[in-house]
């Protein structure tokens, strides 16, 4: 199966005809049917499939008992209304690659493994990266059977309901000491390859990048006969903040974003008593970012006091900077560079991904394909077919150079 | 009955015991003890209890269809959380005054009625003043019959639940033919009396006023990986607008206020594709007003084009300048100061009432009531026991003029 035929059959799976956006959430059907065509591919390839306590799907070629295996994979599922390649194009690469490594007729030394992770988006249940999270101890079996959907249904819930054991999530650090060398394509979140003009870069690191929520809390009021001098307007504030957020950002060389808001009560004709804001920002160092987070909260509660508002700010998750390991990011740049005469890119995101989870076990690297736009988590992600088949060489090269040393 | 122990009896429907604020929206459970209480006072006080077809609840002394009747009222509904005062005092006093003037002995020449008008707030359906407006044919059956509330229970759903025959409501114009004067009495939603020092007031005017929702669409995009200069996001040229409106509203004198709001996808790691925020605005004229809102507008296009987002504004509600009668006006200013002597503020207002609704067709005025925070459609309105007897005073002394004359 061609890397063109395997894509086309995955972009008529859960996708809305609403918004031609992809809704493949954890335990769904869509998400059941995305496991189905991962666990055929493996089996039409003549590969051991294995489904592990936490959900995650494996596809074998050698004993994974000998260890040092060389692994690669990404996921399937999606945000609400996600666009076609967050995960599945590393999951379809990872495929075709290995189809590439048998048209060469490579000769294995270690074993290998494709691999899809479960619940990488959090879309459901809030929390991202939930399958290499349980299998790497990042998150505890009681931590995860609290976490609850939109609907009320808990994580255990909709396993059960999908056929699966939740009783059997949990750590699962026998299965992570087999893996040597962990490689994940995924489409780039970004331009930097487009401004650079490269089809494939190598991921340097994932920058520190941490949520968090500001309160404001100022007092209802009638919005038709309060003078402006005798308001406590939470919402002024709130506007004010997330002026400072980009200025700050723009002076950092990060990134800085308020996407989430409540308002209450949230009437015409009231002014608000409270404007909850969501926070997300991210930096290429723990320097910057503090900079820049600091510089938020100074400015908002100079807001805040000058229009009698009250401000809280909490943290409400934070992750630090995680570097991929040097080692094995300068081997895939030897090896691409080898292929190609070229240096390839090197480059760090502001995105989570399971690498990112099993670097702090694993030997860990990432490739990224060229996205022309940058627009990802949307409908109108893309990547052109070109880069995608230049992303499957360039995994093909790695996984080859990997599996012979 | 007196003044005091009237208001006791009515606090206690419909308060909420978490916030101490009052939820009586119309044709609840709340709402049919309000009106079980209006026909209770009006039957011990020997009046005779009316309920138009429109739900509105009438006390009569005397015969209505001598015609030039004077009446007096307000409404018992309340927003969501709302305050004891914004309706029920005018009601209250309405009932108090009455019993003044049974104590004074005066000899009525006109009929006298008092009112409770039904849905005044629109806390339920979203249309303010539903009763006031069926009745001057401002609303017709039709159009009401398609409001719906939160549940997706449509007005005559919910007013055949609570007894009433939705088949009847529509104009009656017989009924407010009748009427010679209504005078509406209500707490102050402002300071304007706290400020000059006097305990009542004479409404001159509904502020124009009216409802304008923005719609910025920009392009969603995961807020860890989008620089800076390739976001179209619209919560920042929202965030300018929002201080805009502050900015405009003040040099003209005016209110201006973004209270509700509604972003898609409203996700703490996306960029919003779209952030809709409503303006409520209100001036003392027109011309005020125009400039006010032309401003705005000119202000959200410039953010809007320099963050390369899309704005659509609509103008969703709007109600003209409304002139209280000045002759009817005059006479309240000189009854009033012929008992005390001094001059009786007169003061307009940015708030909507059932006077309002009336004064198109029926002679108008309305008293306010000091309001010492200025604070309305909040649990903490308030006005001191003494003001509001002051304000009883003031209404007997009125209707004393108007039913002699």
């Amino acid at each position: 199966m061609t890397f063109h035929s395997m894509w086309v059959e995955l972009l008529r799976i859960g996708r809305s005809s609403t918004s031609g956006g992809y809704r493949r959430f954890a335990w769904t059907g869509a998400d059941a049917e995305c496991r189905a065509w991962f666990e055929d591919q493996a089996r039409a390839r003549g590969l051991t499939y294995e489904l592990d306590r936490n959900g995650n799907q494996w596809a074998w070629l050698g004993d994974p008992a000998q260890g040092d295996a060389v692994v690669t994979g990404s996921h399937l599922d999606s945000v609400p209304d996600g666009g076609a390649f967050d995960g599945p194009l590393g999951v379809v690469s990872s495929f075709a690659a290995f189809d590439e490594l048998r048209a060469r007729r490579v000769e294995f030394t270690r074993p290998l493994a494709l691999v899809n992770f479960g619940d990488e988006e959090g879309a459901r249940f809030g929390l991202a990266c939930v399958g290499s999270r349980l299998a790497a101890g990042e998150l505890t079996a009681e931590q995860a059977h609290r976490l609850t959907d939109g609907d009320g249904i808990t994580l255990p819930q909709a396993m059960e309901r999908a056929g699966y054991d939740p009783d059997a999530i949990g750590p699962d650090p026998e299965r992570l000491s087999r893996i040597g060398a962990f490689v994940e394509l995924h489409v780039e979140q970004g331009r930097a390859l487009d401004l650079t003009g490269d089809q494939v870069g190598i991921a340097s690191a994932i920058w520190p990048h941490g949520r968090w929520r500001f309160d404001f809390r100022g007092e209802a009021n009638h919005a038709g006969t309060t003078r402006l001098v005798d308001r406590r307007d939470p919402m002024l504030s709130y506007a004010e903040t997330v002026l400072a957020a980009r200025r700050e950002a723009r002076l950092a060389g990060a990134v800085a974003t308020f996407g989430k808001i409540a308002v209450e009560p949230n009437g015409v004709n009231a002014i608000p008593s409270l404007v909850r804001g969501w926070l997300d920002s991210r930096a290429p160092d723990q320097t910057s970012l503090d900079t820049v987070v600091t510089g938020i909260e100074k400015a908002a509660r100079e807001y805040a006091q000058a229009h009698g508002v009250e401000l809280d700010v909490v943290r409400e998750s934070f992750t630090p900077l995680i570097e991929f390991e040097h080692a094995l990011r300068d081997e895939l740049a030897r090896i691409l560079g080898k292929e190609t005469g070229l240096t390839v890119p090197v480059l760090g995101t502001g995105a989570g991904h399971d690498a990112g989870i099993l670097s702090a076990t694993v030997p860990t690297a990432m490739l990224f394909v060229r996205n022309p736009t940058g627009i990802s988590h949307s409908p109108a992600e893309y990547a052109a077919e070109d880069d995608c088949v230049a992303g499957v060489t360039a995994l093909a090269d790695v996984l080859e150079g990997l599996v012979r040393r």
